[in-house]
């Protein structure tokens, strides 16, 4: 399938993300179809626009429509959707997701998918502080990093598709990583800054200091603010890694309070100037 | 003296937070003088109607024209400059600083100041991720909080003072702690948070990540971009409370770790409710 405006894209899980790819895809002229178990979703999504169709069930006559789908569903109902309801897919298709870890769910995807069906797996890099299809927005995605990560199972022109969905989007820098080099760089630049966030809130009773925070601790807990459903499930997922990134950024912490404990002033100035540097290069892209 | 816009204002210590308080000043009416080592510096803020005048010396005359004193330096040379300069104060004024940490400071200047100056401190939780005369800004003081820490050397004028001068810079919530609670509550709220930025950002050569960075990284790593001789001053000044909330939040992070290795997803769920309901009492107020 190439992205002309005649197709018909269904969306599986209508929260958030799966909203907001729909809204922008519907703007751009495509038909826009979505199945959601939860029925307000499917009826607020109807009513503003967001799609043109929708079921709270899996309707194989809406399935066999789609020339294209996007899975944002939760990673663990993710298989079952697919075992259950492949049958209906027109044949041919390219399938896509907006996963937050790929390794587990990548392979054991492609290991039950039909081989006329192509499942190119995608992470956009985006997404807010709320859940739910009703704060969909489509202008998240813009300037965002995209990840694809193909396995051998994937063809090129699947994998062009799939960046092509990104652009249309109007994604920032597109990246082709493996699962596992996926999965490696999001327990640090993703997991781990959450479970930092978390753990912040979390560690002591600190309500009553809300009157003298400045910016800089709410900066460090926006993301605080976490769906627990999701997030318990994308940790538990990438767990290993997760571990070990905690141990690594612990174990600076720790290397830290030494230099404080040790009134080593230099050590610390030497930290700070590498923390400094280093900060510099990631600076937003305009 | 009381804040009528005849009065003259000396800035000591002419960075980023002194160059603020020189403009916001200056705008109302006042009349700013500044002493700063650094030539650069007075020539920059006096070419730029930051102040009126300026010296790289410790000038009587400037001094003792000071209805008004405000302390922007480096905690450490804050002492030093009482105790050389005091002399020349004008009998009668109030002084006060913006230092980042009150125990290792209030007490001290208070114990070798003249009897008819009034030193009140004051911190206001306002910063940039920049130093510098030439990136003051009045405006960051806009809605920021601003923390008084009297002791019993100090009077209710002084104290009432010194509340007006925020809100003459327009801060918002005005708080009044002793200089242990706000010692206590900066090494939380703003310490501890730098040192995770820090850390983020040194505990592993991370900067091939750059290109797939999402905001809550960025966020997160704002302030690892650091002033490290003020930051490590500051660190070591207040060096006890800050390795103990090291010691409280490294826990933490522990035991979300161990909550991973035992898949407890409904420990890990429970940690995530209490941070969003914690992080909602934290939304800034507008």
């Amino acid at each position: 399938m190439n992205w002309i405006n005649e197709a018909n894209v269904l969306i599986v899980g209508l929260g958030l993300m799966g909203g907001s790819y729909a809204m922008g895809l519907r703007k751009l002229g495509f038909r826009v179809t979505a199945i959601d178990t939860n029925e307000s979703s499917i009826i607020y999504a109807k009513e503003n626009g967001i799609i043109d169709e929708g079921s709270t069930k899996a309707s194989p006559d809406m399935i066999n429509a789609a020339d294209a789908v996007i899975f944002a569903l939760y990673p663990t109902t993710f298989k079952k959707w697919i075992v259950e309801n492949q049958k209906h897919f027109k044949s041919g298709i390219f399938i896509t997701d907006v996963t937050g870890v790929k390794k587990d769910v990548v392979y054991e995807i492609q290991s039950v998918l039909r081989d006329d069906v192509e499942f190119i797996a995608s992470h956009p890099m985006a997404g807010r502080e709320t859940s739910g299809v009703e704060h969909s927005d489509n202008k998240m995605f813009i300037g965002a990093n995209y990840i694809i990560t193909p396995t051998d199972k994937n063809t090129a022109e699947g994998i062009k598709w799939c960046g092509e969905l990104g652009r249309l989007l109007g994604v920032g820098n597109i990246s082709v990583l493996s699962p596992e080099e996926h999965d490696e760089m999001i327990g640090f630049v993703s997991q781990l800054t959450h479970v930092i966030a978390v753990s912040l809130m979390t560690c002591s009773d600190n309500v009553h200091l809300k009157d003298y925070t400045g910016d800089s601790f709410r900066d460090l807990t926006r993301i605080a603010n976490i769906n627990d459903k999701m997030w318990s499930e994308l940790f538990l997922m990438n767990k290993d890694i997760l571990m070990k990134e905690i141990d690594v950024f612990v174990n600076e912490m720790n290397s830290i309070k030494q230099m404080l404990e040790d009134n080593d002033r230099e050590g610390l100035r030497e930290k700070m100037r590498l923390s400094t540097q280093r900060r510099s290069l990631f600076n937003k892209k305009g």
